[in-house]
Parts: structure tokens; sequence; C-alpha cells
């Protein structure tokens, strides 16, 4: 990779976003009906390649059994308002009715009632009891006091899930650091992990024995930790990094650990270049709060949006589109790349003449951005 | 061809859009009134380089004829209107009056009347009866389907065109996909074939024997094949690849065959780019349904706008600027490039000293696209 | 030069504009008041490298007479109004009263009145009886008809200008094309001549025996040659290409050909960073057309601007800022960069330690193209 | 560094901003409050890396005594209204009323009161006396008049600060130009100087004996530099400069010299972004303007805004955010990065794995200027 001087002596590498990109299409064509859009995680088959985001603008049980039943998989928040209320309608509606921007006092409040241990293990009832695979997400800081909670509710898959989340959290203060080495590897349930954006904290994920790794710092609308921090890594660059460390492991270990790219895309096309760049899924958050179902009619926020001392994140609001089978599976009446976005990766799948997720990671990338596509 | 790395192991190339380049004059001049613009496809020798573009929105026969008589080509689709209805104009009045935007909907409803075969007959007939040449498209898709009648109609040129279109189609379940090799072979009539939009795919078009490629992959301002499918390459690095292709054609078979740029050229200073980046000629699409003449005042839209499932295009409309001589052969009162668009090109090929359009491939170009031109 | 790859086998430069660059200032600094600004080319010295574009809205024969008591050059086109009307009072005030845009319709109108021999003589001896070095400027293709009655008029310095104008203007049709060669070696008046825009053409241009080559293909804000023509070159790699010209034909010759930077620069800061390119001086336009003796009160349009078949220009409309001597001296009220332009390239050369022209041009460029210079 | 030519034979470097670049999270994380903010500059030890700009909308004495009180340094301007005025409360009040934009006319009334020599041993006093850290700032070429009175004041730290400042300052017709080799030398006083933007500029201040360089040529809000002046360096790239002669000074000398990041920060990413490209710490202006102690109500203006002849600035105005302690410590209930400054710092540097400020340094870049950092 090559590097950059930006000053004598202080070098930087160049970074890709997935707008900076689009894919080539080459000499063979396909129909977009024979392409496969399925992928596994350790013994989970999906049908199709998308997690919802566990936001609570995004992801509800419902939700949750509804991505199931259309062969995709639902993540909740275990810190969430689904785990703090026994009915967060109310709740729900509140936040919903307020104005985009920056709404950490208002969330503050709404999130001040404490997470009850016990509505953990109710809202994977409640998924389980649908038949649907439960999986649901923490943040490395309140891993160690809720992993007996989330243990006990017996979810199907668990997300450790922070703005940055690295294997190796190191101190001298705290006793007793998030080991994530140790924890991965203790716990029965497939872990997934991050985020990260880039190749060493990609691959220290994935040694901890992580099923996956959640690629992105940032990237999604709802973000601004490139403003408050400083920190990002356009998201082409950050998944075709974890692609390489993914390479890597697999030839260190055997195991494939699954690369899911985590914000920053809002359309069909981004989910598509996405898998180009070399990611076997995508995480998805405001694109499927334009569904019907979405728990607070389109509004999106993430859990960093109402930190206590320093917000990094803003509340933003997309249309409704649709059921959440249209947003994804078509049929769309629209060409802005927001319906029907399944069907959006299998017409791109098939003129590149591709049939399969692993075979679309191959196809030829240009980049675009120094102006129009035209 | 540099390629860049996006990442670690990932790379991709730098793509120009025709916006992104100019052409540098050098140390000769000559009279723009001695620029030969003409060219000739097979046995037909055309006085200017442009073709119509297959849009119900740019040529009906009308404007076939007109191009003809003006030195050009018009290219009627023969999944169009004109041969879903005998007498179009009251449905074309009614497009007319859409407001731009996604009009899938509305669209749909104007192209559920299927095609009438014998209606293709009689537009080539039309056309044929106005002494003119008769040049027809038809995608890939139907080509199977409307072939036999397309050759009873006996057109002089027949045009194949798709968003993305491949000379192999592989499929494992359809039982006889679009074989492009053998049916081009098979044809009397020469062939063009497109979009494609690297140095492979035109290649092995030009490979079925094509006296032709079309090159651009959603480029025009009626596409958002990059939104919904995040497939692109811009036009200035897609008509200079296809550029290449020609050469290696020409130097394996002793075969010119020619390119094509199809979308994304808004103004005479566009063409001329084309040219200097490789295009033996130009279809135009919007920039023609400028004319009085064009079928639906000005409304464009192309025939992915109202896909049944995904649909990929907007309709826009363009301001009427005269009839279509004017359009491009002037004169012109305005400034901004869109009429008088041979005279231009004509002008280009003067300050750079040459005299036809091969001599104008090899002008110089300028990469101009950090900031503005000045 | 390095050359890019735009596609297979084609290959371009990337240009860079005058925004695209900024003066890095090093170790040493200088009082401004020290800084010297003349210049000299063939026996005329002026004190501050600057002429007055020969446009009908920048330069009257008022306006060369004040140019000169400034210490400057003023350039009076001999195809403008003022030698088509014996008073064009009334006329450039109904061009003053036009709205900004494409205005080739009125402005053909005006220029319809026939050029009158006499009135070139009458111009000249004008500001040759003030006792200000007259300067007039001719189209090339109207050079053969009016250098008689130009030679007649006697004025010191001859300008030849058009959009492109090379050394060589070949063609087959007409009997006696314009050979500048032969032309310029004949006068007995120095010639400047331009626009060029490459290495190549300002070399030819430079061996004509021209004292001075004007840079600049269409970089001004009336100017629309790059999109009707698609042909440009970024300001700051023409003038940078013309230096580098300028050194080979001293090299060959011992003689200094002047490089005058024509076009594009709307500021103090743009005249700068054109003298470090390169420029021994600079042809203005519309930042002179914001001075109070602005023949048709601010408005500014060019001659291809009512090209009869091709405009290519439109007419804009800049502030008045003050009298001229102000735009040019200050004092300055205003940090935008437009009143107090030689004060600015004063203190440009300060702050970089140099005290002459020819020392400004060796300072470092820095390339901020990529986003915002913080 | 690599050179880029940007026309045949002249040169000139790629700069960066810190908008275009971003740091890249590793394999390690730590907890935000083990980070360690502090620095020293001589003998003092601030527990912030922050200095308040010595503009008069940014420091009075009373800010200068909060920023200490913080943990940071005030630098107050001995040019500035507080020694021109006993009390400058009124005619501050007078300036926070006028509307943003160029303001020359109405500042240079308000600075036409002459510097009274008295004032700047009582301002001096006054910080003194409420304990805090005394440092004043003056402009180099009030330096030779102004240094008797700054000098018997006694204050701890001095700023040597001007647009340009260089250690050379070449001159033929002044008698006893500023030598500020010989200056600083002879001075028992510590002193910052700049601003410079350049290895070699930055490198020579070094060598004079300054405890620190200030790096910045106009890359404030309130700056016109690159537009009046045609002359900037990209913030990220001047830094990075600066760093190298750092370490070449230190390599010849033994003495590491501060290098001071001067404008173009307004957020906390951006001041992390700047220590990683190499500064020590952060001259900030308009981001504590926006604190309820801001002098003049938000407004924000430099010297250079009213020049005499040359105006090189505007009166820009912040919004009020909160107390000085707030907008530097938090807590913040906004996502744009103006609030909490420190606190975005530290967690910055927690995100890197981080410690201290000098580890930060050596955190990774990304390029992400091409495209939005999604």
């Amino acid at each position: 990779m090559a590097e950059i001087e930006i000053g004598l002596g202080k070098s930087a590498r160049q970074g890709y976003s997935l707008e900076d990109v689009a894919i080539v299409p080459s000499r063979r064509t396909r129909s977009a009906d024979e392409a496969d859009l399925s992928w596994q995680i350790d013994a989970y088959q999906f049908e199709i390649p998308v997690i919802s985001s566990p936001m609570d603008g995004v992801t509800s049980p419902g939700v949750a059994i509804e991505m199931d039943r259309l062969g995709g998989l639902g993540a909740l928040h275990v810190e969430g308002l689904w785990t703090r209320y026994e009915d967060p309608t109310a709740v729900l509606e509140r936040v919903a009715q307020l104005e985009p921007g920056d709404r950490a006092v208002e969330l503050r409040e709404v999130y001040s009632a404490p997470v009850d241990p016990d509505l953990i293990g109710l809202r994977v009832q409640q998924i389980r009891d649908a038949g649907a695979i439960a999986a649901v997400a923490v943040s490395p800081g309140s891993t160690e006091t809720l992993l007996p909670h989330i243990t006990a509710a017996d979810p199907h898959l668990l997300l450790i899930q922070g703005t940055v989340t690295s294997a190796e959290h190191v101190t001298s203060t705290e006793s007793d650091p998030l080991d994530l080495k140790y924890l991965v590897r203790r716990l029965d349930v497939p872990v997934i992990v991050g985020g990260c954006a880039s190749y060493q904290a990609a691959l220290h994920l994935m040694r901890t024995g992580a099923a996956g790794v959640l690629v992105g710092v940032g990237p999604g609308i709802t973000s601004r930790t490139n403003a408050v921090l400083g920190v990002a890594n356009p998201q082409a660059t950050a998944i075709a990094d974890a692609r390489a460390a993914r390479m890597r492991h697999l030839d260190e270990t055997g195991v494939h650990c699954h690369v899911i790219a985590d914000g920053g895309m809002a359309t069909g096309g981004d989910i598509a270049k996405a898998v180009v760049c070399g990611a076997d899924a995508v995480m998805l958050g405001s694109p499927l709060a334009a569904a019907e179902e979405s728990p607070a009619g389109g509004a999106v926020w993430s859990m960093s949006a109402f930190h206590a001392e320093l917000p990094r994140g803003v509340l933003t609001r997309v249309e409704t589109l649709g059921p959440l089978e249209r947003v994804l599976n078509g049929p769309s009446d629209h060409s802005d790349g927001h319906t029907n976005l399944m069907g959006a990766l299998r017409k791109a799948m098939a003129v590149c003449g591709y049939e399969s997720m692993k075979d679309l990671q191959k196809a030829e990338l240009v980049i675009t951005g120094r102006g129009a596509t035209s």
C-alpha cells in the first residue's frame, strides 16, 4: 500500500470511500434470477447478506423476526429501549416526534431508565418463540456487567459493538479491563465484534476467535466521529483492508472470519460496492429505517448520540418507503437505489457475470471520485 | 494502466469522465470550414458522426428521417411506443406532461401495450420510403423473440442495446441464451452492439463481428445505474479503453470496428472530447431532445426507467432550442454549448489544426478535474 | 512531464489552475515598499506588469491613457466599438444596460456597424497625444485586411489576439493564409501574439519574432471555450509551459520573449501566482472593469461572445470598486483581493523575501486543490 | 517529498489540509480518562495543550486568567485594544455590534487610538496578580519600538507573531531591520515566533533560539491571505514540515523546539489531527470565541483585518456555546465538535490506544479528501 508524504517524513495512505469507486462490468453477463445471495456464519445460514443494525430506530424484536423471515438477520441492542422499558412504544413515539439534529438532551432522558436484565431474556425469548435467529448486541463497556444476563438469555449470536473496538484495551487503572481474546473463546455463542477500520485492528479482532468483524468507524449518516474526534477511514479502504486481514487469518488458522461492512451504505449500489471491496455481508441502519416496520417512524440515531459528555452522533429521519420486504426485495417504483436493495445486488452480480457473493468479490473497480461519473 | 491500491491487496484503476479532461490546442490551427466530419460504417457513409439515441423521447420515425437528411443517422427502438401504438401521438403527449423524476408507474402503464410485430415493418418502411437509412434497436433480452420480425422488416442497420451487453451471456437455467457471436455472424444486416465500458467487454463484442460497439454504461443524465447498481465507468476512460480494443481487434483481424460513445455528452465540447478519447461517432439522447421535432416535447427517458421491479432511470426534460437542424448545425445565439454541436466540433478540430475525425483522435488531452479550468 | 493513462494506451497530463496552487513563503521576508514591479518589452519600460485587455468593456482610449499614467499599458481593439463609431458613448450605455448572460443577439446588432479605418488612426492619435504608449489589438482573421490601416496609424505596440492563435495556420482553400512568421518579421512595430496554452504553441509563436506571447485559452470568466469546444488548459500549467518555451527560446536565440498571462486572474493573489508560475506580466480584463473609468459600467464581454454562428462567451458584470488607480494601487477597504492589486503583488513578493518580478518567479508553490486551504 | 510537475520544468508539492486527513485507529484502545494532555514549554507546565490566540475578540486579560485556571495559556496582544484603551469595554461592545464581513473601515477607527506603553505593564500585572502565567504578543514590525515596554512589564512568555514571520528580514533601506536571531538570544523571556508554513522557515525560526514556533499562514476562518496574496500552505502539510524541522533542530542542538499549530482548527477532531501531524500544542482563535467570556460577544478578527492599505481578513462571528470551561472540558450536548474540545482530544487519544501527546503524534493518518468519509 503506497504511503504518500503529506509533509517531510510524515506519511499517510490515500483512503477511498464507497462513493469514490464503481464496479466495472466485463465480458460476461448473467441473468439476475440466478444470483445467489446466501451466506452463512457459524452454524447459521442466511438467504440474504444483511444484518439490521442494533439501533433502536432500526431493529425492534418485531423487525428482527421479520428480518429472519426475509432471510436476513436482525440484531437487537441489549442496552436499548426494549430492555429499559417493558413497553417502549410511548417512548419510541416521543423520539419519533423529535426534530432531526443534535438530540443528546432528549435522548439522555429517554435512556436514563436503567437496563432491566430480565427484559434481555424476555426479548430473546420473543424472537426465539417466533422461530427466528436471535442476535443481540452489547457495547464493550457494558459487556462484563451484562454478559451473565445475556448468557442466561441464550441468544444464537452475540455482537460486541462500539464505535472503535479493539482486541486489546490497555489500561493501568482499571482492575479488570475487557479482554476480548479471553472472553470470546470462553463463550459458547458465536461472537461478531467491531467496529474496526484497519488491517491490524481487524486481524487482531479475528484472532480473538470472533465469527465475524464489523468494519466501519463512523461512516453512517448518523455519525459525527470524524468531526468530533478526527477519527475515520473511508469505507472502501477499510473493507478492503479487513479483507486482507481475513485472507491472512485464513492462511494462519484455516478459519474464514466474516467481514461485515457496517454503515455508510445508502443504496443497493453501495451494498454491491462493499461486497466487491471484500464484504461477506452488510449491516444496515438508516436504509432499513425506511421500512414501515421501523420502530420510530424512520428516526435513526446511534448509542453515541446521547453520550453524557461528548455526543458523537445526530438523530436523522429517513422517508418511509414501504414494508421491509419491499425495501429489501422490491418491487421498486423509484430509481434512487433505496428500494429493492437485494434486487439491485442480484442485478449488479448479473451484469458482472457472477452468481455468488464470493465471486462478486472478484469484480473490477474503478475510481470515479474526481467528478461526476459521466 | 496503473493499478491503485484502495486497500491492502485490492486494486482499482483511476477513471476519468469527459468533464475531467479538456483538449489542448498545439502549434497549428486551421479554418473550421475545412473540417471534415464524415465517417462510414459498413456500406453507409454519413456526413456527421451522430446517431440519435433509440429512446422514445429522442427518435421518432420523423426524427430518423430528418437525421438522415442532415447527414446523420436516427435509430428507432422496436420495443418503443411506435411499435406498440399505431399512432402514439396521444401517448407521447401524455408522457410530455409528466413531471421530471421517477416516473416508473406512469411509464409502465404506457408501455403495457404489447409490441405489435407488424408495426416494426411499418416503421422501417416509413423511414425507407423517405429515402433514409433505417436503423432499429432491440434489447438483448428481446432479440430472440423479435429478430424474425426485424429481419422481415429489413432495416439497413441493427442495434442490440442494453445497459450492459456482453458477448457471452452465461446461464445454467435458460435453455438457449443469446449468443451474440453466433447471432451477429448469421445476420446479413450490419450490427452495432452495446453498451460496454471496458477493454475486455469491448474487445469481445468486436469479436462477434459487430460493425460497431456502443460505449457507455449509464453515463447519461437519465440514468441511475451507478446509484442503483454501483456499476459505472467514467466515460473518457471507457472510450479510451474501447479505442485500445479497436486497435487490437484491427491488428488481429484487419477490421476497423467503430467505437460509438453513447451518453454522457451534453455539449459540443463533450462530443469533441469523446472523439479525442477515441470515439469514431457519438450517440446522443438528451442533447437532441432539445430539437423542436422532439417526440415528447423535450421529455427524455430510457427503457430502464420503467423496469417492473428495479427502475434505473428518471424522466428528465430539456429545454427546446430550435429545429434539429439548428441544434446540430447552428447558428447559435448561446454559449452554453447546446446549439450548433457540429459547428463546435468543426471549430474544435480547427483550433487543433486537424481536418478529419481520425486526425482529431490524435489531439492532446489535459486533466482539468481538480478545480475550475481557470 | 508525467503522462497519466486515462485509458489503455491513451495519456493525458494533469493540469493545474491558479486556484489549485498557492505560494509558500520560506525563510526570508522583506519590506513591501522595496518590491520592484517594473518590466520592459522591446523599448518600452513599465512600472507595473499589467496590460488592460483589448475588450470594449475594459479598455477605452481614456482607460489606455490612464493605464499609462499608472505605469501600465492599455490595449485598444481595432475591431471594437471605438473604431466602429465615432462616438460610441450611446452604444456603450446600451450594452451597459444588458442583463448578464448570453447576449450574442444584442451584441451582434451593436457590432454590425463596420470598422472605419480612419477611426483606427484617430484612436491611436488620441492616445499618443496624451503622451501615452499606444497599443492596439487585432484578431488573426482580420489582420491582413486591417494591417495597412494599423500601420498607418503607427501604434507603439501591436497585439494579434484570438482565442487560439498559432504560428502556423494551415489551409488548402484560402489562397493566402496568415503567416505570422513572415508578418511579424516584416513589421517595425513590436508584436505580442496569442492566446496559446501549450509549450509547442508558445515556442512557435516566440519563433515568429514576437516580443511577447499571450498565454491562456479561455480561462476568463466571460469565456465558454471549454463548454462549447472542449478546449482548455488550466492556467497555472499553461503559464509554466510557456515559461519552459521562453527558456528554450532564450537558449536558442538569446532573446527573452515575454510571457503574458491572459485571463483567469480575479485577485491580487491570482496575479502573484501567475508570476510564480512564470508570467512576466499579466493581461487583465474583468478585474479592471471594476474601475469607475470602465467604458460600459462594469459590463465585460469578449469578441467571441457575439460570433455569428457559435458564440463562445457571455456578458458578465463586475461591481464598481473605485477609480482605476485605486483598483491597481489601493488603498483597499476590503479583503476580497479585488482592490489594490499591485499592493498585493508587492506584499506577496515581500513575504517571500524577493524584490523583483524575475525573483518572484523562483518562489515555491504548493498544490492546495484537494480541499480548503485550512 | 515528491515534487509534482505542474508544467514543463516547474514543480510544486501536494499540500494537505487538516480536513483532507483523518486518524485511523489501530489494534489497541484505552480509557479516555487515562489520556494525559499535559505539555511544557521552557519552565512552564500546562495541563492542556491550548493557547488562546492574541486576538482582541478572543483573549482579554480575564480570558487569559481563566485559560490559566483551566490549565492552558492565554496570550494578550500588546497592540490590541487593551493597551490602547484603559477601559476598552465600550469599544469592544461597538465591535461586537458590527455585521460580519469586511470591517476594515470601522476597525481602523477603533484602532486609531495609539498604544499606551503604560497599559502594557498594567495588563501583565493584572494577569500576574491573578497568579496566572502572563503571555503577550507583539507584531514583528512593532517589536523594536515596543520591546522596552514589554521587557519592563516582565511577562512570562513573549510571542512575536505576524502573518508571515521569518528569521531573516532582509532590507536595503531600513537601517536596522528586525534580527530575530540576535533579539531572541538577548532576551531573558522565552519567545514563541511565527507564523511560518514550511520546513526551511520553521527551521530558521527554531535556530533563533525560540522556545516554540507558530505554524500556519492564514488558515483561520478570519483570514484572506490566500485570496489577497496567493500565499498559503495547507495546515496538515505545514505542521508536518515543522515537525521535520523540529527533529532536525533537536538532532543538531539537543533542544526540542515546540511546534504550535496556529489556526485552521474548528473542532476537537481538527485539534487531534493537528497533533497527529506533529503539533505539540495548538493556538485557537474562533473556537474559543464561542465562550461566554469572549471579549466581543463572539466576534473575531485578526490584526490584518484593518491594514491601512491592504486588509487581509474579515470579521466573523461565532455562536456562543457556554462558559470557556465548558467549551474546553465539556460536557457537550452537541455533536458538531465545537464543545468539549479537550474531551474529544482525550477520546481520540483513547481510541488510538495512546496516553500522551507525544504518543498521539505517532498515530496513523489516512487521506480522505476525495469525497465524503463514508
